[in-house]
């Protein structure tokens, strides 16, 4: 396990830096850029212009066990000005493009709902906020980059703690640092914290926790310090942003990733989508995590651990059936855990080991967990 | 409008100083013992130990005009180790209290439902979490001192930015002061920030703001800066300790607090629960903020600004006949306001002004409401 990694070297307060998230700006205006000159060429040379884009149906949606995420097939759709009944997507398209290279060069950010509300303003004909978030999506799969590297950053957040500096990249606060274990109640990782640099890190494993109360528990036991861990907190399914950036503590830090959710069909999906990727981001690539490791709560942590547990609803029973026809869950721990579900019929939360004081999930279940994962 | 209060003065790093969480901790456990001897002292002259709870039924919750907030009326309900049907809750309350004095000694944290853990963990018979829930805003209203007070903190987080710097109070943070102008993405508002005391503050007024997206359009476009404004996302409803926190950011620092929140009935109740408090908090004293002022987004606003809006819903006009009947809105702008709800049965987002243009916010909306609301 690597440490101390000095990610963004010399500059003075970095104002003259490289920074990745240039790189990508840069990636994203030339893809916008190439977009645009062939509908310009096609129109020059009395062609209709055509768009080809990766079909977004569940029916185009593989596991692709390489890359290991969910991903598009092969199936493409024409999109094309020759077409009367396709020209209004294509033009909102091509007004979601030209907003996206607004953002990128003004250096503002937005969000799905902001962005439908001002292409309201500039006439756009979108029928409702549905329609302008599918053609953002339409324009992530033409260009393959998430939103987020078009500045349009999700509204949910999520926050981190532990003994990591970050670098900034925006606007306003470009080439300033600052430590993230200085406020142990979180910060927040919005647009600033996902385009930031990682300038230099004491951690050597990031740990991702679903509930609010357990990353508080988690600081207040000092698990950060114990474990030489980063704490993320997801609010629940983790936004977009918060799995890319987990994402890059792995890629570029190195980080082994824990991920803790409560024991039931719901906490199983948020584990596996960082893990796996999900249906609905299956046109993009690397959000995910694939070597981030499930550690629990297990459904046989409830018997293991004498868990106060609920009885499973109609929903859940559900859900595992649905788990247990997916080829992600045919691996142990998942088809194990799925199974043992159906077994007991019972949840609990990651807040149940409470019952054993509110120590015990640091400094009983935490090294036992880890000490087990370590030897699989 | 005073401004760079020092707050805390002296002492190198503060380990010695006295904070005010210090004090309020002093009071709780004084409260705590105080009701704990009484029981003894009945047991040891061969009484039957009798507390006498305020009754928080609707029935018993009135808007009280000089507190400016809702409160519990007069009725008062016995409880008595004598009838056997109170043994039970009577037990729960005194694990409650015996929970909180613990967490206080301790110095650790809780939230509703770890607390419910740990009851089942040490054996006392709770049926379920909202019974545990119940018993301790028994123990609120016994003792008159919020949850908080007690160690007892909500999982949901607000957050905060700009000029700002507090001194931590918390074990393991003590002494130590952080800069929330440093993270523009905002820092969770948690155990470690609700306790903190202001160090310094360089801001003259505070926004609270309904939406996350709209909080991050606040700090791109500078508003923390242009206005010398302290930013709070509440996300939705203001979180109890949230609404505290504002109330000493007015107390404390003496700052006009001004609350943006979506034009439509919801936002309407984020507004009022956290000027006039609400039924559900009525036995807890001054969470509210009584000279904070609602600034819209008004339902005359979306008329005014050419807003795009969207039809009201069933629940929202039921909301809205229940907001007619209610005291509190017999005065402008809220009587206006829910009229005129009725009239164009439309509402809008925070976030419709970007109709406009991004900046159009900050840089149109923001300075006409503020001179509009201090001419009144």
């Amino acid at each position: 396990m690597p440490r101390k990694k000095g990610v963004a070297p010399g500059g003075e307060a970095g104002r003259t830096q490289h920074y990745r998230s240039d790189e990508i700006k840069k990636i994203v205006l030339s893809k916008l850029k190439k977009a645009g000159e062939e509908i310009v060429k096609a129109f020059n040379s009395g062609e209709w212009p055509t768009l080809y884009l990766p079909v977004r149906s569940t029916k185009n949606i593989v596991y692709d066990p390489s890359l290991r995420q969910y991903v598009l097939g092969p199936k493409r759709a024409e999109r094309t000005v020759g077409n009367i009944r396709h020209l209004r997507p294509f033009a909102q398209l091509v007004w979601v493009s030209k907003f996206a290279k607004q953002l990128l060069t003004t250096g503002k950010t937005s969000t799905l709902r902001d962005t439908y509300y001002v292409a309201i303003g500039e006439g756009i004909d979108f029928e409702s906020q549905d329609e302008s978030d599918e053609v953002i999506m339409e324009v992530e799969s033409l260009i393959n980059q998430p939103r987020e590297d078009m500045n349009i950053f999700p509204e949910e957040r999520a926050s981190i703690y532990g003994d990591l500096v970050i670098e900034y990249t925006i606007p306003g606060f470009r080439g300033q640092r600052i430590d993230l274990s200085a406020h142990p109640d979180g910060y927040a990782i919005g647009p600033a914290l996902t385009t930031a640099e990682f300038a230099r890190c004491g951690a050597e494993q990031v740990f991702v926790i679903e509930k609010g109360a357990v990353f508080s528990r988690f600081v207040e036991e000092r698990a950060d310090k114990k474990f030489k861990a980063l704490l993320i907190h997801t609010a629940g399914q983790s936004p977009r942003n918060c799995r890319k950036l987990i994402r890059r503590l792995r890629e570029e830090l190195n980080l082994p990733v824990y991920i803790f959710t409560d024991a039931d069909p719901y906490g199983v999906h948020i584990a596996s989508v960082l893990i796996h990727g999900s249906a609905l981001s299956a046109h993009i690539k690397e959000i995910n995590v694939p070597d981030a490791v499930w550690s629990g709560v297990y459904a046989t942590d409830i018997t293991k651990y004498k868990l106060p547990a609920m009885r499973l609803t109609e929903q859940d029973f559900k859900r595992l059936k649905e788990l247990e026809q997916d080829p992600r869950y045919t691996v142990d721990p998942w088809r194990r855990e799925v199974q043992y579900f159906g077994k007991i019929k019972r949840k609990a939360e990651l807040e149940a080991f409470s019952r054993y004081g509110l120590e015990f999930i640091v400094k009983d279940f935490l090294p036992e967990r880890l000490a087990e994962l370590q030897k699989r």
